[in-house]
């Protein structure tokens, strides 16, 4: 291997940067403290704050709580209904919720009391979507590719999960113009996402192997696995330097190979893994 | 020739026929009647408003009007100062401006004062897009075809001309969509123009000629013209039944004939043609 280029924009973003660091920073909590689901889609952060007795629940476990407990809400965020309950158990409430999350879930709840139909472009499975989607009722119209198999009519208001494909917003755009006489569009796809996006691209295009690096649960890791493997077909995915072995043969001849991270990959993952190559 | 069809959406829209009707009904006014500019896009009706001793005036002549005089806005609307400086003259205002013109007007000074960028698809010379675009001081962004030669950023608001092709509309708002982070957009092409446009659309793709009829000048028209000539290379526009004798020998051996025409074409000059043929 001659040459390794790191994608400029690659790892922790803001919000996830910020979620961490006040995560660890936690001390001498009354009682137990929880994060509702994984911090962060990066099992090797997760496994460290379980050292530090941060364990993770899942929505249905709350009712387990007592007043003593603190609950951490991560960079996704979580519905209305998810923080009325955790207000109703009256544990401490420690909000992570990524500022440009809070944005989108705010921009729903106030068209939906326009009476405007809201639609998103995300994962329904994903819990920043589940989130937002509580905003409005968990009436909105989702869809992950832009396609929509229902004409849209009446006042339209459309986001976006922040680490959706630019590419996939011009396809829902163009369908909803289609058919909606008046609607307003938020691009909510967030800068860190559009930028780590863009650099992995312009990377992929000029190497032999590409190598993304971050949890397989991760939605905007696999979207950068996806944008490299159309330009650079030995592009694979990896979540730590680990899962170098297993790829050794397929990029040992490799003379130029580029590294991007997506927006759980700690820091000292990505600089594990360049030092393995 | 063995089948004449007529498209089911052809000639009067509902703003030019209210405006005809209202502009012919006039009576016994104290001074003079204008029109600022001509009534309709039809030589023949200006001409008969012209006998009936309603003429038209350009924008220049407002100057000379006196308090005793009357002046017909007509359906395309005028600039919010063209209307500031008639009431200066003190004559009387018939204000025919199509209702969804208007309606036009009213959101783009809305968003205008609440800081949106104007964006119109529409020809900047129509007089439609020249009356709105007085609506935010002049300052709209203006494409006929869809294309912007600049990103536009930030707040936009966007509106189409009532004429417009939704085809161009998807393209206008294809390209907002790249590098606006927050659009409203109000498809403002009307019914009529959709439905005319969808009727002349389908019959051109059945017949060996298409007529449109309709003036020259006229935006609709030759948008109409447009559609039908890409479904039938034997398409022609004619204003009235004199100018069939021109393209006689075009269509001498047509079987089947559609006919359509421009939302400012009287019914009569529709009629007059069908027996023509």
């Amino acid at each position: 291997m001659k040459e390794i280029i790191r994608a400029k924009n690659s790892g922790f973003c803001f919000g996830v940067d910020r979620a961490v660091n006040e995560a660890f920073s936690i001390i001498n909590p009354k009682g137990k403290t929880y994060t509702l689901g994984p911090l962060i889609h990066n099992k090797d952060v997760t496994n460290k704050l379980s050292e530090k007795g941060i364990n993770e629940i899942s929505v249905e476990e709350i009712k387990n709580l007592t007043e003593n407990d603190t609950v951490i809400i991560r960079t996704h965020g979580v519905a209305l209904d998810i923080y009325d309950e955790l207000k109703g158990k009256r544990v401490e409430i420690i909000d992570l919720t990524c500022p440009y999350v809070i944005n989108i879930q705010k921009k729903v709840k106030e068209y939906y009391d326009k009476r405007y139909k809201i639609v998103i472009l995300g994962d329904k499975n994903h819990p920043e979507v589940i989130g937002i989607n509580g905003y409005c009722e968990n009436s909105a119209y989702i869809t992950k590719t832009g396609n929509i198999d229902t004409p849209l009519n009446g006042k339209i208001c459309v986001v976006s999960q922040t680490t959706e494909k630019q590419e996939n917003w011009l396809t829902l755009i163009n369908n909803i113009a289609k058919t909606a006489k008046e609607f307003v569009a938020f691009n909510t796809i967030c800068k860190a996402t559009e930028d780590r996006q863009k650099s992995a691209e312009e990377i992929s295009k000029e190497v032999d192997v590409m190598i993304v690096i971050g949890g397989k649960s991760s939605s905007n890791t696999t979207k950068l696995y996806e944008i490299c493997k159309k330009n650079c077909d030995r592009t694979f995915l990896i979540e730590n330097a680990k899962d170098l072995v297993a790829i050794k043969e397929n990029i040992k001849d490799a003379v130029k190979v580029g590294i991007t991270a997506g927006a759980s990959t700690p820091e000292w993952i990505i600089k594990e893994a360049m030092e393995n190559l």
